[in-house]
């Protein structure tokens, strides 16, 4: 599968009371982990979304993760995301997070997302739809790609 | 000038590793007591942001706060939010954050917006207007409303 | 079971760009859930996590949610907490969030935590521990609790 | 003056219902510049932050933005970040984001924060101090440290 790497830098804004990062931000980097496999795919990410006809989307239906051990502030994490499954209209998106070098994941999740567009008219119906077989190939493809900004 | 207040509970997610709300949140709630005080002016917000011919926005073109004491979590602070100044197309909201009854303000900031439309197939091309009078006038009722969620 | 219902209004700063609630807000308004069902059932949640000797948390071990439909700006939401199951050191929240009076849930969600302590001089070891009895019991009162804001 | 330029990437989650980054991020951001450009200065910040005994900081006393022309999804922006102004106490950080390498900037800020350390027991009593001459003359060196994740 098409895996793509991102590294992330936990941040002062990233981080409660407990001094440890604060659980949604975990879910923020899983959607930003979809977007850059998708894009590392070949996906115009930007020129589906900001069309004014016709907009192509993925809004998530379900998601979940579990914590291993905390990160704290300073420390910088890999996230690992590919596609894990997929359905009919909806795909799997896995998402690994790892503390520099160490393979052990600190944290682990999936996405499950539908494939989808809306009319410009209608931007909140969406009606689902099988993804490109070409995009799901592309997706599918043996490789790693840096995602890092 | 009409005064929106709105009543805020310091939650866990506000907070950084020193225990204090983390600056960024009084930036977000400036911008819901400015959408609240628009509302409670009679400004339908949500029919005019989510049409799908002409979107009336206010976007921020500056904005600035002085921190006089932190807030914890658990506090409970009012955001006492109004118009100070109107100008040809643009509009000053100052926003007072205090704690409990406390008088004296623990944080108070300003935002400059403008008053602005755009089409739906150019969404990200606002077009500066001024303000309806009506809206103006109802903004500068000497009135307080309570905009608690 | 004890449960709590909290009034949540969608701000601005909520939605993405597809005008719909961007799916980790749900998590941070969990967070808040367990937070004000802990505080509805008598545990003192500041003078607990405040305290400068001994520490109590309940960090969060999994999470997963279903997204039925999206919520969009101005909408209202009810989200009722209440604990699902008690373990021996760990303990489940569950968490719906309604719009309005409709009594079909848009989203639903569970947090897997542990109780736990740890010193001051080490705030990052947490080590786990069954909640005291008595919380335990005042969790399981079968009453509903008003914890907005 | 020591400058830290960071790269950014606009995410789906920084962007609101009108495809733009919604402010608080850009203050977001700023935060990250300045603690960005203290760890480039030789600064340890991990270290001093998650000390059990005495805690150094520098909180936010005021902070200001002014937005040229807004950033959309899937833009990349630089932030430069330097020492503005040597206080006693206090120290003011400069802040520009540009597109790419478009020259002029299209958002601009500053953060006036102060130096201050407190005791582990009281970690919300900050005692303002004037910041080590030695960290005050790594800010002043004439140097670009490229700070990007």
């Amino acid at each position: 599968m098409l895996t793509a790497n991102q590294r992330i830098r936990v941040e002062w804004a990233h981080c409660d009371s407990a001094g440890i990062i604060f659980n949604p931000h975990y879910y923020i980097w899983m959607d930003s982990g979809t977007h850059a496999l998708l894009q590392a795919a070949g996906f115009d990410l930007v020129g589906n979304l900001r069309t004014d006809k016709l907009f192509r989307g993925f809004p998530l239906v379900a998601s979940n993760m579990a914590f291993k051990r905390p990160l704290y502030f300073g420390d910088i994490s890999i996230l690992t995301s590919k596609v894990e499954k997929f359905g009919n209209t909806s795909f799997v998106v896995s998402h690994e997070f790892r503390q520099g070098d160490d393979p052990e994941p600190v944290a682990t999740g999936n996405e499950v997302r539908v494939w989808g567009y809306s009319d410009a008219s209608r931007p909140d119906k969406l009606i689902a739809q099988a993804m490109p077989d070409e995009l799901r190939a592309l997706l599918a493809v043996d490789r790693i790609v840096d995602t890092s900004v």
